[in-house]
């Protein structure tokens, strides 16, 4: 719940979802729009598309959701038989409506559209190194960092995917791009596999997206996903694959399973809604608690929950409503009645809880402030307990590769034992999932994690 | 499903939610945000706020959700130690802005901000009449009818409550209104009770809303419902009930339950969580059927599809997610592409539907496209069966107390059996909620129900 | 200068342009588009057009400038046989986009579209009787007044132009009105015409405009201006003259020449160019100065500095240069600069006036700040002397018939003699138009004059 | 008249204005925004500012005229203790918001803003030599590649200032520049001067602006002209002169006087409204014509109409009047009425036409299809004949440094004879200013002019 879109202040952001669309018979910007609107959980704050149309680019990007930023004009005249497509948690501020992407560059080869979800770590040299060349960077982003990469390699390099491949080689973190020439689109992940990307048909058109649910939404079949450090080269309506960068199983964000992704969506093999699920069932077997009823906190808590019931034999139910409508522009409350902020968004159902022991499943503990006004609704609400359990460990430790963890002066975890937390939030018993439990909850998975902010030890150095 | 805000095209949607609040503390345009906000999925085309000042009426309506109409300068500048707001899904075409309400008058006495749920019947007598005195109306909707009325019944009344209880007790149909002159907050519900109305309080302050959620989402506490007939005034911090047009019980529309109001409001004493839960057991008990899995269809189906879960046994699982962003200017899909759109907003959880018999729980067929295509989605996605539950009986007739379902013409339920409708859809079997267990899954209501889009007997005479 | 639009705070303002045209071969929005842009000049804040196809009207108005409000698409769907049109210096504060016309009403007789320019005195006990006969007002402003009259007298009355003749008949005040029904376009003026209105033809279409420009601006050919009281039906594509209401020859308001109107518009057969030249060669006989250079404060005062130089033998020149580019939503400087405001939007031209004695002919002088900034961008640039020459005599009185003339605590001229009011503004010399020579600057009008901002003597009773 | 901002299909557009201002009591922004405001004729499709608080760089850009980009609190949050603003007409299609000026760029040594007015030449192979280093570019525009050299130089330079100086040493073509890091702020000039760039001061504030008369909107005095290759480095409130890159007296564009400029404008010492007084009083004593009345077409064209009627003996008069507020979203008549459209935004004057032999003076002549439909306009209003005056000699090639001319396809005198024009265009006779008179016009001006779209020979070299 703390990790929701359109969240209260302070909240996590996952900052990037990417598509990307071949398509011989044209509307590749329409197809575009549905995929990228199948990824808005993956954010809100701005998006754009860009489309090749006999080898010349256009573009179009601006603040806003998917619905809101393009119009059916717009889509008409980018029209596109290849389109590459952004949504992100832009950055606050002036500036803002230019870090919106896909970004779009002109070099010696043409023109380039880079779409870029992921974070990188240690580039401060490698953009001083280009500066010192005199490079001029028109933003702070790493995709204007990659892209310039990619611009560069490409002066030494035989092709564009060449180039690709050799800028990227070398490039630590968290990076699932999807670039567009005026006549190749190409996906590429990184090493380590943090983000999830998975490519998809659709007759002869051949598409790239985040996850796989965006490619269900335009109709299309899930092939397969990207191996970690893999580059697929789509020319002339075939797709090759470039696997020189691949070094391993790599190391999925495991936050992916347990907030940021779509339930219907599937990441290394693991559907994303049994991890849930399975999360659930963890928690059930981790400690035993006499209750009523299980329920969860919207959206993420909710497969969890049913897990957790069928796991302890407690029943399952609904216990909130949320409220679906809060948009960008939401007027949230002032600070005098932040405290009862929650209710604007979520509601208790009293038949359900009242004269209860209810058992409280959610995602995440990041500053416990919500998690306070929660156990509140329940107990207005009548319930009697509140064991309330948490689909993950403690964060303890900043993320490096894409999510907006607060720093370690700002999470709780940091300052307070799970028993002074319980205590805090107004629970009767609080668990997290234990680290030992977190590494089962995608068994099907056939890649390893990274558990950074829960372990503090990340796949790649961070430190500068 | 086929009910949803932000349908495809065709949907049925029920046209307002209103919201009144006196305190005397001020910031009552702001309560009313809250409270719209908790009563968005009433209307999305459309909302205002009218409030008063110093007995001074300002107000602020456009076209969009609560959270793009307003933002902190306009409610700020509302203030308010009374007001009024009002969602609607506005009609199409030319002059929508202007039908947005609150209507707001000017008349002999001062002036008159009125809000209104619902639709009036045998009006075109009445609307002549004041023509043919030399009345001018700007707009064809009862409302503006509803404030003539007052506004004429006041000249020969002592007071505008008096004024409002004339003007009120001849109209047939249905009306949940709220009327705020500069010193009065007078709450009205019609005679038969069509819409809910209720009222609640937070200290001084006194508040109406169309549902309790909304009384809730601001923090207040739920004091009761208006009865049908019933005019409740707000005045100098006091209110007062005027019983005079009360005739009855009532006739609440029995599809607030099944499909328009949130779950965790209560109306006419019935949780509506619950209704829906009820629907459910009610259906299971109907008929049997041997299946794996029981599933709703997001989001009032879900509550029933635990209900059925519960009564049959058959296990309660999460078929389908939901893309909760689309907005009033989504580009849907086009004529070609239609038979595909439901995907776009709808993705069937392959892990729970492969290989296993599905009993699919939804709240209604109007013209039976939707669920063919939701049915669709489910055989994708490896179901072996489906079977469509509706936990409504077969739409046979137009309502005219303000839910938009089409004319005959366009129901399918009117031109061909249920064994007909189950093969259009593609399913396996097909079973309506049975008139009689219809009257049963709100055994907690005090009240009568309007079940006239069901059965064509409607509590007052429809005839012009 | 002081009267310009988009003028520093507390300029005049005149209220209203009307148009209105009758096309069978349709486009009549398009058409009324362009004549509203040409009477642009009369109102920057608001404007709206309304159309009947078919005998149905559709409508579209905003808060902008002709430019802003309508784009292509809003043009064709308005389409139009008949057309009305208006632009407005609206109202201040909420409610302003309610008040921009045309008034679109609903009646017993079907629906009417309103557009007025003026303002009625003594409504207050007409207002009240509607109020007391059940009438609801949505605005206070006095064309709805003029609509409720007419759809009262609609009902007694055969014909539409009946009931306007009737509604009209008692009425006090200025009024040049546009009606549209389904069938007819209706041209009114009030009995003592202070405003303009006149008609034209193209073809087989027939249109009215306040200003003989706008006739002009869509191609059309000026046939003649309507009569004071007089009423002009169009129907069947033939125009019928109603002339029961005519009384006289008029008063049209003198300042229309001085100021409002556009320099090529011929009002009541008087050039207004003409007529500003006049008062250029007035002033300059109405006493000597001896001085190296005649210029004009643009726009409205060019003219007359053209005659003034013809008649005195000073030579003309151009002093300032005026930027054009001022929107509605231009930031003023702040009260701290104020003082040097008026350099934003005016520059004097070094090269014409240095070391000259100059005189500047201005149109008005309201409360004396603008004008003394003026003559400052004079003094920077060199000039030796500037004695001011004001078009008008000096304003002692309000206008209570359309213009935004200030109340007499904020008109200089209630305080102070022309001699302090010349110390006031650094002017060696100032002199405005006598009265006796105000009679004579428009020689070929065929009407008397309305002179109450200067005499505060009223064709009509004033007094409430 | 043919050149005029929001001109009818097909006219000439200048591309550019600049302002840049260093003052320390900081509201920078503010005062760019007057500036931009009193350059708007220079560019009204797109405009930005940049500033700099506490060496930090924030700016705002948009799609607009000034006035509609800028709001109160925008200003307020860029504050500034330095600013520097640009006002662009700015390309057709996608991308137009990025085209847009300040270009801000991140690169070794910090930040900087670049605002830029001219077209470089010969820039293939610089551009070609950048993006082999590795360069890339987000846009096609010069000014990046400015901003790219001044970069790359930056690197062996010792400060910005000698790194400007380096980087526009071998630059070709226009450029008149202002350069912002977070402590200095640099206007530079290119060694053959095409366009103006001047700076003034007003107490401590130091300022630069393309046109004087921007310098005094804001209350600024103009202190000199930035000589041709001259670059003025503004740091710790001291202006100090580099003069490396001068090499002469200059070339400045003679249409800046003939169209581009604002009259009150001062240029290379030359006032703009003389040089438009003197192109008249040349073609008056280039050939003689009998008539009664001299008229300009506005605005250029007004100035020019004085000087000829002082120089002929003929009555100088207004011949038409201009509507003022066509903006950027003005709807021009479709093609089938094209011909009639310059009747939308100018009015001929019948009372000072009728019956006279009218001597009109314009601009410049590049189609041939609007002064054949002006002077349509005079015909209809009673000119007996009509003798059209060109302030300029006939366009015959292309401008490479800043000014929209079309191509030779496109210029009437490139395929026909000025007899063949006159007779085109309808007039009784037809005379272009002579370049031997061109050269006349500003004898003021301490420099040399660039007349290449009159007589195919520039500066520099343009073959690529």
């Amino acid at each position: 719940m703390e990790l929701s879109p359109f969240e209260l202040p302070g909240a996590l952001h996952e900052e990037c979802g990417v598509f990307g669309i071949y398509d011989p018979a044209g509307n590749c910007a329409q197809s575009t729009y549905y995929g990228l609107y199948a990824l808005q959980h993956r954010g809100q704050e701005a998006c754009g598309i860009a489309a090749i149309n006999d080898r010349e680019q256009s573009f179009h990007k601006d603040v806003g959701l998917v619905s809101e930023v393009f119009d059916r004009e717009t889509l008409q005249r980018l029209g596109g038989t290849m389109a590459v497509g952004h949504v992100r948690y832009a950055t606050t501020g002036a500036g803002e409506r230019e870090n919106a992407q896909p970004l779009t560059i002109k070099y010696v080869k043409g023109t380039l559209a880079v779409v870029h979800n992921g974070n990188l770590v240690g580039v401060e040299d490698l953009r001083r190194e280009f500066e010192y060349r005199g490079a001029i960077f028109h933003t702070t982003s790493d995709s204007e960092l990659i892209a310039y990469s990619i611009a560069q390699a490409r002066i030494w390099s035989s092709s564009v995917e060449e180039a690709v491949q050799r800028a990227t080689r070398d490039l630590r973190g968290a990076f699932s791009l999807i670039v567009m020439s005026p006549q190749k689109l190409i996906a590429c992940r990184d090493p380590w596999g943090f983000r999830p990307l998975c490519m998809g048909r659709k007759g002869k058109a051949i598409m790239f997206a985040s996850e796989s649910c965006a490619i269900v939404a335009v109709g299309g079949t899930v092939e397969r996903e990207l191996d970690p450090g893999e580059i697929v080269v789509v020319h002339d309506g075939q797709a090759r694959s470039i696997r020189t960068n691949c070094r391993g199983s790599g190391h999925m964000c495991i936050f992916e399973y347990i907030y940021f992704a779509r339930p219907d969506s599937v990441i290394c093999g693991q559907s994303v809604h049994e991890a849930r699920v399975n999360a659930g069932r963890l928690l059930a077997r981790q400690s035993k608690v006499a209750a009523d009823v299980v329920i969860g906190v919207p959206d993420s808590g909710l497969d969890a929950a049913r897990g957790y019931a069928q796991e302890s034999g407690i029943p399952y139910s609904v216990g909130f409503v949320k409220n679906r409508y809060v948009g960008r522009t939401f007027i949230t409350p002032d600070q005098s009645s932040r405290e009862q902020a929650v209710r604007i968004k979520l509601s208790a159902l009293r038949s359900e809880v009242e004269g209860k022991r209810v058992v409280m499943i959610d995602d995440s503990i990041v500053r416990g402030t919500t998690c306070r006004q929660i156990i509140g609704l329940l107990r207005e609400a009548g319930a009697l307990e509140v064991h309330m359990r948490v689909t993950a460990p403690p964060f303890i430790a900043p993320c490096y590769f894409g999510t907006d963890i607060p720093d370690k002066s700002r999470l709780i975890s940091c300052r307070h034992t799970p028993e002074e937390i319980c205590e805090l939030a107004g629970a009767d018993s609080l668990e997290f999932l234990s680290l030992e439990n977190l590494r089962k909850l995608a068994p099907d998975a056939t890649c390893g994690f990274c558990e950074g902010c829960f372990t503090e030890e990340y796949p790649v150095d961070v430190r500068e």
